[in-house]
């Protein structure tokens, strides 16, 4: 049997979740992994381990039998791969001409005021001039980002005071990545819309859910957002289908918003699948990993109908526990779907996630954030 | 990241649906396959190539890092295998106590008649004489099974003479599987009980499925069987539950019946994931695969409520199509959930199914046999 072969860059939990939808739609999953214990390695059919800027690891990852798409779990990937996939024929989904925005959150914040889409007041931060200008006109804060390189709050930081950017712009003057400061929004909470695109256009969107960030990363989701407002949650499909295809993105777009007095203000985008619709795979008829294979691949797109009324994912940051397998012995609560990534765990690493489906938002809530604490810590 | 190994034996599909579930627990598959190209290999995080009855490959299924529970995707075990896993220290689930039910078909009739369960009227069909008279006292027609070895409606026939027998009696007496003779029950459906069974004692059964057979194959599945009898149901799952109880099995089991005039009578029992369980995949919030490897991991069982109102699950059995993968693209019911088991096409061959959910029995049916049709023979 043939077997439609994915190529994938990135060897984390977000290709390795990849793999056991592949393996059920029949396809090959190959994935370029930066390790030989990363955390797709075992998952994956294929594997070729190598550094998405290591030319002869491309060749590898695009070698015949030749995949019929090329994908990404991250938005780090060098230009260079681009032109690797162009010239052994293999179209790279998302292409460079959509990622770049998923990229460079100057390039992203640009697109979007052109697009007319809400964006913070932002702006290039040059020089500490520019900055201490912002700072006045906001209140004294801002939220200063690198414009590359950036994930998990890394490359964000919260400041005051120029002085504060000192070092990244010294940095970008290095040629580190360029600096942007953006409006502190003073939000409400933080709303998730996740969209898949095929090229042929088609495009499907699942419920608007409300992400719960701790410390800069990403803790809890509910799916749907509780009691938003019907008018809100349609304009944030609007603008995340109205992104997909502006941007002309292929497979799974996560478009991060704020809310905040009853509007809607873009914060980050993600050309892949994204930590806040982990909840997809066991909540909605078809996941996001699923849908991103299919959107990539050329392929149907899924019902996202949700499964159940409310859908709970809970991360699961490294803790005390070291052995997390060890865990599923530990969680007893029948209806908790667990989901652990094979990696080390390190304080606060993303290493798993438990999503709870049911009838009330409230007690299934409690119920994901238990079972990831005793996946995280053991029982108390 | 350790990751504790479950070996299993065989290379088909039950053993390939087993991967995608192991990857999202944590748990790393280990199969023995019986060729490189097998449903299973590419699947599996760890392949062994070998048959069953092959020393050296069983060692290498059992060998160091040794696997914390040994399970089957099929029945045909050798003794041999349980004395390996004995010997290495690894559990086998279930074990051949259990086992040696599936295995053979007049010891499950001798235990099912013990046990005060619904046998069918039955003997052991010793020569010719027995089966003329068993037929006599039948209304001249029964089911000829051989003890061993079947599957599928191989090793079943229904005769009406005892010189219809003849081969398998010479077989038998050629030192061949034992011969039984069956009452042909008039039954107006087929029902299955799934139960799953941890060391512990744990049983958890899923909703009684009916199950639709065309030329002795599976065809599809209706969860829950429609218009069921209640007291019925409790009585179709009581049997499954003590089935699993009384010969201890470890794993999942299906127990297949048939209803006949408001009654139950148990036709064949199976110690493995099994295709009338395929709909849990999609239609329950833990399926048989995933608890399949809990129970034989000796984890707390997951709950096995329905997703939703009704799933129907259509196999695909081998057609004109030959490139599988290249249905994908053909199916357009967004919600028809496809599951291609990578193997070569051959008229008949179990090589996919296609489960959908809903809440209107009937055109979820047909959408479940319309898109398995799409798959098996393209657009019409």
């Amino acid at each position: 049997m043939t077997s439609p072969i994915v190529a994938v860059v990135g060897g984390g939990q977000l290709a390795r979740m990849m793999a056991p939808v592949a393996t059920e739609l029949g396809l090959t999953l190959r994935v370029l992994v930066e390790s030989p214990d990363a955390a797709a390695a075992l998952a994956a059919h294929q594997v070729v381990v190598g550094l998405p800027g290591d030319a002869d690891a491309v060749a590898a990852l695009l070698a015949d039998p030749r995949p019929i798409a090329l994908t990404w779990e991250h938005e780090h990937i060098p230009e260079a791969v681009f032109a690797a996939a162009r010239d052994a024929g293999v179209p790279a989904r998302p292409g460079l001409a959509a990622l770049v925005f998923a990229q460079d959150k100057i390039a992203m914040r640009v697109r979007m005021n052109e697009l007319g889409l809400p964006n913070p007041d932002w702006a290039r931060a040059d020089n500490a001039d520019t900055i201490s200008r912002f700072l006045e006109v906001h209140g004294g804060e801002g939220v200063l980002k690198t414009a590359r390189g950036g994930y998990d709050g890394k490359g964000v930081r919260i400041i005051s005071d120029a002085s504060q950017a000192a070092d990244w712009l010294a940095r970008r003057d290095g040629g580190g990545p360029d600096v942007l400061i953006e409006q502190k929004v003073a939000f409400t909470r933080e709303l998730a819309v996740l969209v898949a695109r095929r090229p042929s256009g088609e495009v499907r969107t699942w419920p608007v859910v409300e992400s719960i960030q701790r410390e800069g990363v990403c803790s809890e989701v509910i799916a749907p957002a509780p009691h938003l407002d019907e008018a809100l949650a349609a304009r944030a499909l609007g603008i995340g289908e109205r992104v997909a295809t502006e941007l002309g993105v292929v497979g799974v777009l996560a478009v991060e918003m704020f809310e905040a007095d009853g509007e809607l203000v873009i914060n980050e985008l993600a050309m892949r699948p994204h930590n806040s619709g982990h909840w997809t795979m066991d909540g909605a008829v078809t996941g996001q990993f699923e849908q991103h294979l299919r959107a990539v691949a050329d392929l149907p797109l899924g019902d996202t109908a949700p499964r159940a009324a409310w859908t709970v994912m809970a991360n699961v940051l490294g803790g005390a526990r070291a052995d997390l397998p060890s865990a599923l012995a530990d969680v007893t609560d029948a209806g908790a779907k667990i989901h652990l990534y094979g990696k080390d765990v390190r304080p606060g690493r993303k290493v798993g996630h438990v999503n709870v489906s049911g009838d009330d938002a409230t007690s299934i809530y409690d119920r994901a954030v238990a079972a990831a604490a005793i996946v995280r810590e053991g029982v108390k």
